[in-house]
């Protein structure tokens, strides 16, 4: 479990990472990092953001290290793992961030297999602008945290996994199978980015700041996108993305055609469902 | 012009009627209002929001108004005009808030044709729930004001619009002609109400809410909407709005393709180009 002994390792101090160790760091606990740019850990050291920092992998502080929290790019993580998993504690309790978990999880689980436990986990929390130089404790305020565990996990992993959630002061911690989660991101996050970024590439108006509302200014807020890391979500989540997209464009393409067909009660309907749904949200 | 001495009459006391009230009352101009409403006439009197209110269309009120600002449904206002246009001063200014031009402005002023001068403007301002009691002097805070004049309009009708939009403190203050402006508004506001409904109606997921990031959360506000005034202002704007659907939908797919093909660098490029877009609305 999780108390004020455990020793925390976050691997890929970004925005996320060093939002992490910078919370984690103010409720008191210990916490090392490990990042491969230099100028990241110069920076941590600098601001005090963990306790420990150093851009090499040292075999020492991961043998000694209760808790790993990957905070890195899907893939750079799976190589991390293939590389130097066998260097974690088979007692040792392994996280992540990471915004699709079918890629990830079997992978992770399979290569750790009979060594440290991995449960998945999905902050959702961010900032349109990554890097450490971003980071802030701020960003998990009233957001979801999603454990996403498998049949491989055990009540002591799942458990560690949501005191974690609850020690970075997430407002709703819950769980969903594999399956369920990435086709919940591909609808909730990846769409919604598909949505902004298509607007924004929809016009070359280079004056529409001056027209625009808070509608279209909160809509598009996303559109100004990290196009390495979506690029990498949306192609690594490409088959629940395109059902959700596919889902998304049957009712978009029902509302043209209400409105092509003048039809008054049919658009209000759609808004009335619409307003009932995202009243769901204010409470 | 506007001055102190000008006697301003607002017809529709909703949310922009009041808080247009509350705004240019609170910076010391003389104020009387006509709703037909006499629930919201006595709200607007127990507040004082006003200095004078009628729920009746009092004759020898509008004749003694100098400014005159319509803050009704686009059918309703025509209606007025047609009922009571007469009534205005010949000298007077008419101005209104209606989200859409095409349908209104030729309309209006071929009515008013000798009489008082129509000077068409849309402050680009609202919130989510409607009505005099929802009313704001803060809405217009960083919000954009926008004028669509036409060949018909004067110097002076066009100042005194502008000076409106300046008096109520608007960020910034354009000016479009009717064509530019239905199609921009087809853009940057219905369309983006056609695709937080759309999105909406796209799911009957009960637990979104337990799930969902700030994009998500961003990208639908604008689902919980006033059926009737929105399916008014898409029906009455329909031919751009179409065509904007049309342009959006076609970006949508591209995005779509370009998933399905793995095309990881296609979609960076739009990425980077929607990135590059919506940076212009952060100056």
């Amino acid at each position: 479990m999780l108390d004020k002994n455990t020793k925390i390792l976050i691997i890929g101090l970004g925005l996320l990472g060093g939002s992490y160790a910078m919370k984690l760091k103010e409720k008191g606990y210990y916490v090392a990092a490990i990042d491969t740019d230099r100028d990241t850990i110069g920076y941590a050291r600098k601001l005090k953001l963990i306790d420990y920092a150093t851009s090499e992998v040292e075999e020492d502080l991961i043998k000694d290290s209760d808790l790993l929290i990957f905070a890195l790019y899907p893939h750079i993580f799976l190589e991390w793992i293939k590389t130097y998993g066998h260097l974690i504690r088979p007692d040792a309790i392994v996280t992540d961030v990471t915004g699709v978990k079918g890629i990830i999880t079997d992978a992770v689980q399979g290569m750790l297999e009979g060594g440290a436990e991995f449960i998945p986990a999905h902050p959702m929390a961010g900032k349109g602008h990554l890097g450490v130089e971003n980071s802030d404790p701020g960003i998990f305020k009233g957001a979801n945290y999603i454990v996403v565990p498998t049949e491989k996990n055990t009540e002591r992993g799942i458990e560690t996994c949501k005191a974690l959630g609850e020690t970075l002061e997430f407002a709703r911690i819950s769980t969903l199978s594999t399956a369920e989660h990435d086709k919940m991101i591909a609808f909730v996050s990846q769409l919604t980015h598909c949505i902004a970024v298509s607007l924004m590439c929809a016009t070359d108006n280079e004056h529409l700041v001056d027209y625009t509302g808070d509608s279209f200014r909160d809509l598009t807020r996303i559109a100004d996108i990290n196009d390495e890391m979506w690029s990498g979500l949306f192609l690594d989540n490409r088959d629940e993305l395109l059902a959700e997209m596919d889902k998304y464009r049957k009712s978009f393409d029902e509302i043209y055609e209400r409105i092509k067909n003048n039809d008054r009660e049919g658009l209000r309907e759609m808004m009335r469902l619409s307003s009932k749904r995202r009243r769901r949200f204010n409470k």
